[in-house]
């Protein structure tokens, strides 16, 4: 792990570039504006940790009324574990034994669950659950769209039956080994549709897609608990849905740039960028900067970042007329168009195009009170399962 | 930094997944390869450690007859030189004063030499070499097509000037604090140009501008020791221009998708895919096949990765027939063409498109000797400077 670029107290003027910085401010806004939309809907919030892969940020979010989170990986799951997290859904498939003996070892420590889409996998995970002696619960992953992994609606029974049919009972009657917990129903690719009927269109499909499920699994004569999913784009829809009982977004404690372009859901809940890269002009042209910050310090795959303007209030803040260009790993071209040309040596303020694996190439935050452009920096936290890929 | 994933003496089929994996035989190939085409040249060679971020590596390079290694930026030096690198040039511009203090530590410790391109960069650099005691080398940097850092070839005399004027002799007459050492002068965009003939068409054009560069200098009075740059596309331009005396290309160890994609120049020789990405099948449908590999395990600014189907020998392995679709951030979707939908739980080889992030992504090389089908772990490298930003 390198050496943070920052330390408690400095003002973040001072904060080396480029760097992860969190507007804390913005982002407790964020945390409490979720956290009342799921109390005020009655549905369980269990925001996905592979977002900002922190167990501090966990921890605020299960306080703030969370059940637990999620993650897509073991090693995830592992990392913020131990890091204290102690309610933990790996939303995803695990088809190697030995990482399946790693997560029946896992669930002996925290309240743990899968999803399964295989009865492969199905079989594997009640193989190491009874070697292991340990409970989990397991979701069984429908596709609702998103064309990757899942069962189709029609087979989630056969599937959940399987599960069941591994379940055994305890000497005092719990349940152990593998328990049915419901339905893993993502739709991915639903969340980035940039017209609000589009995206509730799609989710209107997904909950057409649940329900099937649901009347597969409950001819199969097996109660179906929950129906899980949902993202930042399209939250108040599954809320919504009557179907939905689990929400699982997680961008919006940040917000990137490319969830900035969603045109916004009418009464959807509004939430500020609160993650930022500080940047640093360090070569100038006659008509452009170059910043120190290229793709290895922000995720490029849902598009650049886009240049900020902090003020001194969030009425003054907003993007700015630069144009960001590629600049390869380590370099961003700045190409203003109605505004100057930054001069050497001046602090430069991204927003990332995709939070999530942009906090993934960081291994701290540094933690900002007061502002971008006065404030000071309040906490460094480690971005505990950055690199977890297994 | 993450538990590896696999150790020395396991069977390649061992590795856990996505895992990073070196096939020895043939970067040991590459090494060679290179190392003989500078030596039958009279070039020197200093390979970007930008590309491998490994002390290991580097070290090889150097006892294959490399002069040192290139980074990008100054912790990337830092974590270098403490595994051991003796001989590191950061062809970058730094301009933070409190990262120049360090780069005036960093070179009382190994022989250091980084880029300039401003009065203001000249003038801090100086400064922190004079408080600092300490001495290193200087390249201007000219813009020779990349558009991004470097000044005009014909301000490149007026910046030497400025460094040779910062310049100081010791009590036995040796130069303390900035020498000159010559230009910079890569083309990055260079790199990528398709036909060879367009390559050497933008090098022929490089060298001019270099040529330019070097009269503005020797104009100005100061003699330019060496003409440094060029990467793994183009070095056989460079090499053969008369104007060039250091070759920088990296890729040429590990070989990635998108060079592959570069038709030969006449008389180029050529490199192996070393370096892959090994993932798994965890979820299968009809038509498609899920691998536990997404952007978090491969860089996608130079493409997507393509499949490898690893045979018994060299002549036996090449790209499959399958199209590999970006799945999100922990999942790549395989489409087959003309081959069948591979297996839960099969081995599917990656080719990532762009070595130098993708390894990035990772924190350490599983380094296999024997070949990706039955070979066994030789060696597990750390990427030492993985996600040094600063």
């Amino acid at each position: 792990m390198r050496a943070p670029l920052a330390c408690v107290g400095d003002l973040v003027a001072d904060v080396l570039t480029p760097a992860l910085v969190i507007d804390l401010d913005a982002m407790e806004r964020n945390l409490a504006r979720m956290a009342e939309f799921a109390r005020a809907k009655g549905m369980r919030l269990r925001p996905h940790a592979k977002m900002h892969k922190s167990g501090v940020i966990a921890k605020l979010q299960v306080a703030a009324g969370a059940v637990g989170v999620c993650v897509q990986k073991l090693s995830e799951a592992e990392a913020l574990a131990e890091a204290g997290v102690a309610d933990i859904y790996i939303s995803n498939e695990v088809i190697d034994v030995r990482k399946l003996a790693r997560l029946a070892e896992l669930a002996k420590r925290i309240h743990l669950a899968v999803a399964v889409d295989s009865v492969l996998g199905v079989d594997r995970l009640a193989e190491v659950l009874k070697t292991a002696g340990s409970t989990l619960d397991v979701f069984v992953e429908i596709d609702v769209g998103q064309g990757r992994c899942g069962v189709a609606p029609a087979a989630a029974g056969a599937l959940a039956h399987r599960v069941v049919s591994h379940g055994a009972t305890d000497a005092t009657g719990q349940p152990t080994g593998m328990r049915f917990a419901g339905l893993q129903a993502y739709h991915g690719r639903a969340q980035h549709l940039r017209d609000p009927a589009e995206r509730e269109a799609a989710i209107h499909h997904a909950v057409t897609l649940a329900r099937a499920a649901q009347s597969s699994i409950t001819s199969a004569g097996i109660h179906c608990p929950l129906v899980t999913g949902a993202g930042t784009g399209t939250f108040v829809h599954e809320a919504a849905s009557g179907v939905y009982g689990e929400l699982q977004a997680g961008s919006y404690l940040f917000m990137d740039a490319d969830y900035a372009q969603n045109r916004p859901a009418p009464h959807a809940p509004v939430f500020e960028h609160a993650l930022f890269v500080k940047s640093q002009v360090m070569s100038r042209g006659v008509a452009h900067a170059v910043v120190d910050a290229g793709h290895k310090s922000h995720a490029i795959d849902s598009g650049l970042p886009r240049v900020w303007r902090s003020g001194p209030s969030a009425a003054s803040s907003g993007f700015a007329d630069i144009e960001f260009g590629n600049g390869g790993d380590e370099h961003g071209i700045l190409t203003p168009r109605s505004d100057a040309v930054p001069a050497l040596g001046d602090t430069v303020w991204l927003v990332p195009g995709h939070c999530d694996p942009t906090v993934n190439l960081h291994d701290h935050y540094v933690v900002v009170r007061g502002g971008l452009n006065a404030g000071v920096v309040e906490a460094v936290w480690p971005v505990d399962a950055r690199g977890c890929l297994d």
